[in-house]
């Protein structure tokens, strides 16, 4: 079996393009500009590279993009007093907070401080409860949002397969099943302390994994045919010292078994991204009403 | 395998009599009286069994109850006026409406109607959103919660076994795979769209079970050692015209594999209801700082 690999980066720029236009049209037609505020604190060089991509998109589709670069010694106090300003700002319709945060802040804490309508993240409890419920009109942490528009695009109907999510964070894992869930997927979530997840794995017509564990997933794993939505993005260095991107799946491994997969990069990273931008555009014509 | 039932009945009357103890102190010590009150919108036989059950219970721990029942022809916007009255009554701890409502009401809008810290059903999506995200302060549907007690007890860890949910409602499948992947379990989801539910049930550790299908879960289905919780109450007609209650799985088949499991009557039920007072002094309790 050829293995299809699942063009992600095509995937988004014709979801940005299409966003792009309707910005325009909400400009023209409204007079809105959304705007999306981004709060980064302290220095890490991963998150940095990742709140630049967000910004540069966000510029690139006609909205506006508030950054707020924040040192490493920003206290929480400063924080919520940060989201509340920005809670009120007119001009501001999503808030992003990248994480991880800083030791020593309490990300919870901060992240439940944004106002739900502005909380384009979709990790705020309302919006995460609105999910689980199956209400329509909140927002859908950017992450699984992705990889449901690219199972959906690939393939045909998700209804009574059999999907297993490997990984069970607030970000990814949880928010994905909920997705998969209402789409009709039978649905298995494992994590650290599955006892047989290869055996799990085996059995899954979808696979998605999310651990952060560079090649965790061994070709020995897979079962032909199944479709692989690879969500880790781990930098390793290679022998000549150069930093590569690698994924949560052993990539060679399951080329010939697997029918489809997201490759890394190129795969949900930039889809994630279109997310932002799709969640921060209806977050702007939810102020319409 | 001599197959060990569980006795939900005398889990629950222990519970009951820790809480009237509890509810005294509180008078004694704060004043406070726990109340609870209950909406039943029209005339549902089973609802009404229901309703008159968790009266009983709630006075005979010595709680205040307020019965609201109001007839099939009561509009959406009076119910939503009652639940804001309650939502203000300092009297009222907790607030429950009795589902399924007539047709013509949605139910989704009286219940997401109620304020959060009084929302003992833990229906709302704050509370949802919070049982998801892993927080510990917000309320869990009573069900679920007296499923996971009862495992607690039957079973030394819940870690790294596999759990198969069957039915996934925002009720009782929703929250139990969320209460269950807090515990560590591996998590399936079955459903109606789902394949083969007889060879997931049949690699369950815990089997729960919730689809209100009579004895859908055949002998067949269970695998040695397996805990299952049957959450199924149906109404049958037996041929000497008696009504009888069975669960949804098919008890006499599954004897002798099961390790442990919950009669019907007799197991979640009770607890279920105790549960409900749990979250009603915990409501009332909150209320204190």
């Amino acid at each position: 079996m050829k293995t299809q690999l699942i063009d992600g980066k095509s995937f988004a720029s014709n979801m940005t393009q299409k966003i792009a236009l309707e910005v325009k049209q909400l400009q023209q037609e409204k007079n809105i500009t959304p705007g999306l505020a981004v709060i980064l604190v302290g220095n890490d060089p991963a998150s940095e590279v990742y709140v630049r991509n967000k910004t540069k998109q966000t510029h690139r589709v006609g909205m506006r993009s508030f950054m707020h670069l924040l040192p490493e010694t920003t206290t929480q106090e400063e924080i919520l007093n940060l989201i509340a300003r920005l809670n009120k700002d007119p001009d501001i319709h999503g808030i992003l907070v990248q994480l991880p945060l800083p030791k020593g802040l309490n990300a919870d804490t901060i992240i439940q401080a944004i106002t739900p309508h502005k909380d384009v993240d979709g990790l705020t409890a309302y919006n995460t409860g609105k999910l689980a419920l199956g209400h329509k009109d909140g927002f859908i942490p950017c992450t699984p949002l992705g990889c449901l528009m690219l199972l959906q695009k690939e393939l045909s109907s998700l209804k009574g397969l059999h999907a297993v999510i490997i990984g069970a964070s607030n970000l990814m894992g949880k928010p994905m099943a909920q997705l998969l869930l209402q789409e009709g997927c039978t649905v298995t979530i494992a994590h650290i302390h599955t006892r047989n997840p290869e055996k799990l794995a085996r059995q899954a017509d979808i696979l998605i994994v999310a651990t952060g564990c560079s090649e965790l997933v061994k070709g020995s794993w897979i079962s032909e045919g199944t479709t692989i939505i690879d969500v880790g993005i781990n930098r390793i260095t290679t022998k000549d010292n150069k930093t590569k991107l690698i994924g949560d799946v052993a990539f060679e491994e399951v080329l010939g078994k697997a029918a489809k997969i997201t490759p890394v990069p190129g795969g949900v990273g930039p889809v994630t991204i279109a997310c932002l931008l799709h969640n921060t555009l209806q977050a702007a014509r939810n102020t319409i009403k």
